[in-house]
């Protein structure tokens, strides 16, 4: 089993109570969120399909995707890095990190690897902060 | 060198040009566009960096989507699909198309990864049909 991100559990609170604090710590490491996807509204709109609020943000370090796209422009593919925001049944929140030091780093460059590692310790202060 | 992803170049054209073709495809496919990330945009706004236009459209099979978080809700973080638009020195536009068939296919559960083969198929129907 590949472990492809990483993540915590909140508990007793909401993705409306804690968002605000999870763009804040993303802020302080370089990240802005440039994307977001509400997947309750779209499996609700798209397919009926109940879910309880799940929220995908695009979290994107400028300087960073800069310097892979200088050695790859196509990695723009892996961009940006996902956070998801997911609340359980149980009332609490899950928060998780895509490592893109497992996708970049299986893409055979050393130094695009390096730089992957790099973000990858941001999104790991990101979560170890929230 | 893995190969993440899958491309193709289309000579004398704009992003602009193309774009409709790219979403019109993709919906034939099944896949809308949830997101979309003006990279030129960004690098100027957040860095001053010059880039030729360069798009990031995140592409969406709400069906495919509520396959795969059934069995897995935190391969969220691996969605949407990127599909990304460069224009090139040349005057010509890239289309790159992420496989997620290998980063799905890696996480290590055989219905993710024949859910994710299908994705493949789908997406790259859109590239050929492009």
């Amino acid at each position: 089993m590949m472990k492809y991100y990483n993540s915590k559990i909140i508990s007793e609170t909401t993705i409306a109570a804690i968002r605000q604090r999870v763009e804040a710590t993303l802020k302080n490491e370089g990240f802005g969120v440039l994307t977001e996807i509400d997947l309750q509204a779209t499996m609700k709109e798209k397919l009926d399909e109940d879910y309880l609020p799940h929220l995908i943000l695009g979290a994107c370090s400028p300087v960073y995707a800069h310097k892979v796209m200088r050695i790859e422009p196509t990695i723009s593919t892996m961009l940006p890095c996902n956070v998801t925001l997911r609340e359980l049944a149980n009332g609490a929140v899950e928060i998780a990190i895509i490592d893109p030091s497992v996708a970049m780093g299986a893409v055979g460059n050393a130094a695009l690897k390096t730089l992957a590692k790099e973000v990858q310790e941001k999104l790991m202060n990101v979560l170890n902060n929230i």
